[in-house]
């Protein structure tokens, strides 16, 4: 029997899973103090629930549950269609801010290096319901995704020029009416997408012949190549494709053409109302790109489309400078994007009830955690000593004669009382050289002693930290405390040491 | 197509998610507290694994991953197995105290009434190592679950009076003796223990019939009957196990029986010492029973087993004020138990590798959910408005001429930055009856309008609430606050109102 998780899954432990629950607490408050409403959903859904939701592409990587007798259930592809689910589910429920946070499962190709793991985190928010004015929701859940970026360090709310991420869009009408301008025959509309898709991985020419393999004619294939080639912000690209050339290399057949396409005109109307919204809620337009090859493989988007994604500059590793960490992990190359989403007007309605117009996102977390662990200091004490718990306070005996398990005990037990997270040994004479080890990267060390507790005072030592807190240096400041005070004091301590 | 959750499963929403959430962080707030380290398994498991590890009833309950090509595996079953396959994994960890959260998956006959589903919560913390002196990790592990029911409101924990919980205890080598003075044959150990397992929920005559059903003579189940219907506080039951009969009814034969097994005297060695750590800890010892029935249907214990159930008391509806809820909901009758555990010395080695003797609880969340919220007020809104978003600040315009949608939407900004949950309408002009029905659960409202805000002036409102702060009464006061103070100034409101 071989010992190890399944292809593709990991055991997470120690340092990293405390940083990952952090990670996922900071989202929550962040969804929470917008006034999201939580949904959790079965784990596996009825397998006939997902059918159809995915594309071709998306139903070969769905994990199926065994045949057992009763309902064909499969894993959670996303927690995208569980929520139109539940939605269609749930008739009386006709407008809601839900989140839901899970994860979810793709019989995929691994990849490790590029966070591409078989089981993994999704951090999802969307607005649902017709009650709000158009564009107003997807500009709120582009504030929420920048705000939750903000709070993990990943990109500024109002200036935005330290940021490591840039924030793709791209609008489904728009790609509709470039597809259509350049000419892509109806049948061909869904593989050309996909291989549009790739331009963020793949070079022109490989995309170009991907593209000619499967029919497109080359003068097809290269109109389209000179749309989706083009990227830059808002204010940059929407007066090209409203038809005013002047500010770009795009020739004045080309912006006729354009401004000519009624699907492409309805995309660049939702794109600056939503231009005005981000700038009436002070979010820093620089933050976003409009990127004209942003497809995203699912089928189900039908107008805002958005995906965070490392900053090229911070990609390519001669200017990975902008991580000013201190130490020598490199961040990974090619991680993927680390949040999507957009608009969904559609999928409810695929279950037969009434259609309600959704858009939200959803954010990757262990591709924002191997992010994080590349600029956190903090990570060096989760490399050198990954299962050494988080501790505040160490309580431990100097007296020769006697353990102190009682009072160490009980002094303990009033440190948890005060949510401070402490640790004694579980021994009744623990040896002075084993506790000297075990409490050596414990930032508080309380130290009992018979003749001291005699008179009711302990030693409480603080250990002189490094700049990041993590760098612990041996050496100890040293304060005679009474012992109803030293809950008090201890506080204190941590207090003034965040 | 059928809208539905698959068989045993439930979304959760709204209130319910956010009160489930609220458990959970103060659990693993309790588990970091004391020292824990966190591991997070994969959902999955390959079969070879969980194989032989849950006897025939278990194996019987797994749920199988469809044959998909590679790996077979299977759903978890519970958070220890996975935790020991971790441990047998990672030869270079000897010692740990870790905690896992997460949901596991058993293809029971679902009942909704008794808290029993398909898919459901557990909160797991285990020691593992020799490390420790004998009992005191097994002391541990009881101290965290009776800090855990206390912090949760179901149990005291120097005091227990008001406990609506009783932990349950026994001894695997007690029952072991027993079993061998009563006489029962080796090959109806297993069949005769799961029967006896069931003296909870059965009465005792049922119990015999289906004894005597599996092949045990009458005298035998008489004999094991008497032994096995024995429960009491540890100072009662520990004297009569060691043969001084005086303080109980049983006769001297009897005494003298159970005095000379090794296996019994072993197991009440082992409990001395616990109730003598329990005591040192200030561990109110009433909230533990030795009932001599408990033996838990899983087969890897080895020494100390527990559980936690209502107290039979509480679950007898007459006496159920000890339940001081205002509120009309029963707490539910027969709710199984909320917390479970004990010692498992072999289950790591039978990896083949080094067997690690280990000792852990786990509890159940779902159930002490269903029992919290028979309890708490907090209900009520949870069940009037369950998915009304939790809010601390509604904020509107009451300006006629203007929706002031810039300046809800920065004033809003604010809040959340200072993590406060805060809402305005997606509306550049809502209507204001609107905003009154919308902002009326909403505990503090702030009202913009023109001319006051030309003054750099705002009016924030507090509600009046009644003794829960659920129950709104309609009646506010109003302030009229500067700009730059309001989010400092709800802040103190926030606080105060706690």
């Amino acid at each position: 029997m071989e010992l190890k998780t399944p292809k593709g899954t990991t055991d997470v432990v120690g340092r990293v899973a405390h940083r990952k629950a952090e990670i996922l607490a900071t989202i929550r408050r962040v969804f929470e103090d917008v006034g999201g409403v939580e949904l959790d959903t079965p784990v596996f859904e009825r397998r006939d629930a997902l059918a159809g939701k995915y594309g071709e592409e998306g139903a070969r990587l769905i994990y199926d549950l065994a045949d057992q007798g009763g309902e064909l259930c499969s894993l959670r592809y996303d927690l995208t269609v569980p929520f139109a689910r539940w939605l269609a589910m749930n008739p009386t429920v006709r407008q809601i801010q839900r989140f839901q946070i899970g994860k979810v499962y793709r019989r995929d190709q691994p990849a490790l290096a590029r966070g591409r793991l078989r089981e993994f985190w999704q951090c999802d928010f969307d607005i649902a319901g017709r009650a709000h004015d158009r564009m107003m929701s997807d500009a709120k859940i582009l504030g929420i995704l920048v705000r939750v970026l903000s709070r993990l360090g990943l990109a500024g709310l109002a200036d935005n020029r330290n940021s490591v991420i840039v924030i793709k869009l791209n609008h489904r009408r728009i790609l509709d009416g470039i597809f259509a301008v350049a000419g892509v025959p109806e049948p061909l509309l869904r593989p050309i997408s996909a291989a549009v898709d790739k331009l963020d991985k793949l070079p022109w020419a490989d995309v170009r012949r991907e593209m000619l393999g499967k029919g497109l004619s080359a003068d097809v294939a290269d109109r389209l190549g000179h749309y989706v080639q083009q990227a830059g912000t808002l204010q940059e690209m929407l007066p090209i494709l409203q038809g005013s050339s002047s500010s770009s290399g795009a020739d004045d057949d080309d912006s006729a053409v354009l401004a000519s396409n009624n699907d492409i005109q309805a995309g660049v109307e939702d794109m600056l109302l939503l231009q005005e919204y981000l700038e009436a809620w002070d979010i820093d337009a620089s933050a976003f790109t409009l990127d004209l090859s942003l497809a995203r493989g699912l089928d189900y988007y039908t107008g805002l489309i958005c995906e965070a994604v490392m900053r090229d500059d911070v990609r390519d590793s001669k200017k990975r400078n902008l991580f000013d960490s201190k130490i020598s992990i490199s961040p990974p190359l090619q991680i993927g994007s680390i949040a999507g989403g957009g608009r969904y007007d559609g999928l409810v309605g695929m279950y037969g009830k009434e259609a309600i117009p959704c858009v939200g996102l959803s954010i990757g977390v262990d591709r924002v955690f191997a992010l994080l662990q590349a600029r956190q200091s903090l990570m060096v004490n989760a490399i050198a000593k990954p299962l050494a718990p988080v501790l505040d306070v160490y309580v431990m005996s100097a007296d020769k004669r006697d353990g102190l398990l009682r009072e160490r005990a009980r002094l303990t037990a009033r440190l948890w009382d005060a949510d401070i997270r402490a640790h004694y040994t579980l021994k009744a004479k623990p040896r002075l050289d084993g506790e000297m080890t075990a409490s050596k990267d414990v930032p508080i060390v309380v130290v009992l002693h018979g003749s001291e507790l005699s008179e009711g005072k302990v030693q409480v030592k603080q250990a002189i930290t490094g700049r990041h807190g993590g760098s612990f240096s041996g050496v100890f400041t040293t304060k005679i405390v009474s012992l109803d005070k030293v809950v008090e004091e201890i506080k204190t301590m941590l207090a003034n040491s965040l």
